[in-house]
């Protein structure tokens, strides 16, 4: 169950999604994109079946009046069928993909910064794999700042220095070891990634 | 189980309440006075039965060796009747009312700013009903900013405005759309908001 | 199970510890040194049975790809040899002691300043106990600052005076009734404690 709902109240809708092996709660905001695009056979439905939301509803707090209780609902084996009809005009957003530049150069973002102050790329083993192979020969910049190179794990890195390394979800993430990449680099939310081959 | 508890290891006694649909074990220094003031049948009980303690007892985490014990032994089923005696006299703190100025103006107050940067006021669906109605005209002024008006949800609130809205929990609440009303309005917990009708 | 763990992905082992009451799967990068010290029965596996592993394993994030697959395999009844064989030479740190100067002084340190601001040395009720005393004539100073006492509870304090008292977990931490500790001494973690009988 997701409640990253600013629209709470409004008209969007609540959502009840199915996969091959997870079902979601969620507003139709585009918070499950990720998880649409990753996803073989998704089923969505507009859930409507108010008689499973608590009373009296606010508007303010469809966590607890909506999404919890069909949750909860679901959780005791009432059929997806009966929370709402099917739907494909949900919402979804896109992440905003890395760009070639000629053969030799690719350009990312910094999609986000972690709690340890980590910088997560759009840059993935998927669309940049050739970066993260053993004998790659690549200088990468975040911004102004240089990435002394891929690593395997953090407690390879130099203090100091910042590299770069897959992490457990897949991406190129540039990170500084017991420090703070964010600051090292001066970069944030944004900040163009280059990779050049 | 409720452990807010500033007075842990003085002669403040552990309690144990039950309502209608509740049990409720805390500290008895008003932490429950909401309980007490909306519930029906409130039962209150001084916990006097120490072999139901951890050992040994600290004097400064009544949480772990009183208050989670004694709810661990309540979810086996020990009756409440053997946790201690009823009392009366337990502590009870009242909120501050809102204050009716003539027949057109009511004084009430911030009580708390939560996580977000709203401020959760005093004047409640109850105490100040008409507010909210579809075609109320009032004027709301939160210390020296003036609230553009009455919403029905977040996302409805133009962006930069303060407005108020009646939140989940029944209060009026002053907000800002994806901002800190907290920062927009200048204001704090204490600080007067008046309705003019 | 234990996830604090810098040396994620380097050659750091995953260890299994049963001591006689619990089971323990973390790092072997020392984390556990205080259980090892105070159990007296304690087995030390070294977990190299990687088909409890989830897959792909990644090297930055063991405790979602190793710990926590591996607690979840031991929750449901897998012997722990099936882990990995006993080893001797797991990591161990230890506190820094508290030193006697003569027979009246004793030196120490604080070890951390927890959420509240609150001082917690490494002066114990077992390597100090006399300071705990009913009837102890001591004098306690954190760095620059003058303790008032020891106090049975926080809320025995006065306002604004820093006091000891022994804290839920055995060690004297040095608090303040309402107030941040750490500010009104102007403390920080190794701050020399000092006290004098």
């Amino acid at each position: 169950m997701v409640v990253v709902d600013p629209g709470v109240g409004s008209a969007r809708r609540p959502l009840l999604v199915t996969t091959t092996k997870h079902y979601f709660i969620a507003p139709d905001n585009g918070v499950l994109s990720l998880v649409m695009e990753q996803e073989e056979r998704v089923t969505v439905r507009h859930i409507t079946a108010e008689h499973y939301f608590l009373r009296p509803l606010s508007n303010t707090f469809h966590g607890r009046d909506v999404f919890a209780p069909c949750a909860g609902w679901l959780s005791k084996g009432v059929e997806v069928e009966k929370f709402g009809d099917e739907i494909t005009d949900y919402v979804r957003f896109s992440l905003p993909k890395p760009k070639a530049i000629g053969e030799r150069v690719l350009k990312g973002a910094v999609l986000k910064v972690d709690k340890f102050g980590n910088l997560i790329t759009n840059l993935t083993a998927e669309n940049a794999g050739a970066m993260f192979a053993a004998d790659a020969k690549v200088k990468i910049t975040v911004g102004q700042a240089v990435v002394a190179g891929i690593r395997a794990s953090y407690s390879e890195g130099k203090s100091g220095e910042l590299f770069g390394l897959l992490n457990s979800m897949g991406f190129l993430e540039i990170a500084c070891n017991r420090a703070a990449a964010v600051q090292v680099a001066k970069a944030g939310r944004g900040t163009e990634v280059v990779v050049e081959f």
